[in-house]
């Protein structure tokens, strides 16, 4: 038995925007719930990302399949008491607006729960919900950067940041394990709760690694690109048909394992200079030209077959062209107008794969407002 | 109202080493759930990471705070006996052993479906659960560069790994979001649910956003360090006191912002060089020098007031150091041997943050064996 669609039945009101939120309402929606994005009249401005998909974004694509739009003016009090009518019945109010919007227009966690006291709240900030940070802007990369994982990305010269947007990702991911575990308190309590959610708490809980080193043994490793700061043979050689391949060794018998089934010299095992890990480390670029002599003799896909079959762990340093035609790469498929998508698919397995439909812009917001005007009482 | 220990009463059996499986296991254990850490006699190998807490590991702290430690040698029919026996009353069996080993030992999920119909299996692997792909080593790096997360990495001129374990993080957060469902659904139908969970899968549906750039906008964006292919001003800067702030102009307005209050040169927002973004990024180099000279004449500190004060997006670009010393990081600490260590909170806040114990290796074999043996029966 496989997951399902296990949320049939909720509904959550999320005023999203960007990355973050809409990853998290993306989520909630493939586990069944019905997910109402709220947008203004202008639209997410990740509507406007790409122009991939016959004019509209592939990207909103990507993160709103399976998802309800509806526009509202919350500046208009017609349109914010149908929201606050919804917001009565609704199971979650997820959030990702600039810092203080939600607590503007009356819809603070405290006024809430007065409404509607099973209602789970997720607010997700750049860097937390008080004090001074609770006014500092946030985009992905700049959170990358205030959390310290530029410092650690890229080459000792230069450091980089992530190439996809990891501090959204991984703060709407958040935002969903939170949400999941206010339902089960609530089956347990009948009572909602209140989630704060700060992307730079994500980060730091991520940056654990390094922070540890950084406090405990001395010193965070340095940036090194591609290379390990420690552990050789580790990192990226090109083979004869150009393509590169990612190795790393990490015990003798692994070594012995190159030396003798890949590199056709069995004595390097028994070679001084690269007997053990600190020799092989410190003979490093010596090692480096025998493996790039034997590598460019062969293709990366025979290389990658020969090390393989020596259970050396490897990898191809992929293009995200390569990615794109990766026999491993499982597809979803939305339709967002009259065009339809691939996409990576969401990584948990589940029983149905449909195509999701991208809603155009308020393409539910007649039947959301007669659905949600009565509930709204003196 | 906040997050409690909602899982409290929930037992996990863990076959978990390393990052991924560790770091679910964590945040099944934060959320209040029993989990017993299965290791071999010589422990899992993360203990060896460093000996930066009193000897032991500072990193294997972080992420084994709060669970069992049970060892138990799975070739030994005695033992594994004692596991099976648990296994008929547990509610979570999560792992990420090496490729088929879980299946080899007659714990496939199968066969446990038979004596425990409520159980949830989770599965950790490299590529996935069958075919060429499962029997593929993997590792964190190897798995970003397999992905293409290092292709979008990094300077022009050199791809780099990202320098936090990355794929094994965003893998066991996205296995506690599928136990939690699996949690949620069995609440409805009675049954358990068996998850594949592959670390390249994860990467991939982060991958969405370069992936759909390549397929349908004509091309992902370059690496390109800290900068950006299309916006300026966008990147680091260099202030007086050799502290760095990153920034982010994503509109006229907040350029006029930055030109008036920040660079004390209004004009500058009707200069024909730098009126309009397309404008600005083709002179950014111009830009950036008169940034750059505002900026040499203050702190990083100063700098940073000045862009708050004018609503400019900004982040200092900090080391590992400056996180460890930021005044928004929240701290919680572990208790292992005799030493205490403090590190970086999980972002979800909720009531409870007391000192976690990181269990000795075996320290709850004995009690396990003794509440795990009548169950077994013929």
């Amino acid at each position: 038995m496989t997951l399902g669609k296990e949320l049939t039945g909720l509904t959550v009101i999320s005023l999203e925007q960007a990355v973050a939120a809409p990853y998290c309402g993306l989520l909630l929606a493939d586990a069944g719930a019905r997910v109402i994005k709220i947008e203004r009249s202008s639209g997410d401005f990740a509507r406007g990302y790409d122009a991939g998909a016959g004019g509209q974004s592939a990207i909103f694509a990507w993160l709103n399949r399976g998802k309800q739009s509806v526009c509202l003016d919350l500046k208009d009090p017609g349109d914010l008491a149908h929201l606050r009518a919804a917001l009565r019945v609704v199971d979650v109010l997820l959030s990702n607006l600039a810092p203080g919007a939600v607590a503007r227009m009356g819809l603070g966690p405290e006024a809430l729960r007065q409404i509607n006291p099973g209602l789970i709240t997720c607010a997700i900030s750049g860097y937390g919900p008080t004090g001074e940070a609770a006014q500092k802007k946030a985009y992905d990369f700049l959170v990358q950067a205030e959390a310290g994982i530029c410092a650690v990305t890229g080459t000792p010269d230069s450091p980089a940041r992530v190439g996809v947007s990891l501090t959204d990702l991984a703060t709407g991911l958040t935002a969903f394990c939170g949400i999941l575990r206010a339902l089960i308190q609530r089956g347990i309590t009948g009572r909602g709760s209140d989630l704060d959610l700060s992307m730079f708490d994500v980060m730091a809980d991520w940056m654990n690694m390094p922070l540890l080193q950084h406090r405990y043994t001395g010193g965070a490793p340095d940036r090194s690109g591609l290379t390990h700061s420690f552990v050789a043979p580790y990192g990226a050689f090109v083979c004869g048909d150009g393509g590169t391949v990612l190795l790393s060794v990490q015990s003798n018998r692994e070594f012995a394992a190159l030396s003798g089934q890949v590199l056709g010299q069995p004595e390097l095992a028994r070679d001084p200079r690269f007997a053990e890990n600190p020799a092989r480390h410190a003979n490093r670029d010596a090692l480096a030209a025998i493996i790039t002599a034997k590598f460019s003799a062969h293709t990366r896909a025979d290389v990658v077959a020969m090390l393989d079959a020596a259970r050396i762990a490897n990898a191809q340093l992929n293009s995200v062209a390569d990615l794109s035609e990766h026999s491993f790469l499982r597809t979803a498929r939305a339709k967002i107008g009259a065009d339809r998508i691939d996409m990576a698919s969401l990584p948990l397995r589940q029983g149905s794969n449909d195509t999701e439909n991208v809603p155009d812009l308020g393409a539910h917001t007649a039947d959301f407002k007669a659905e949600f005007q009565k509930a709204e009482s003196p």
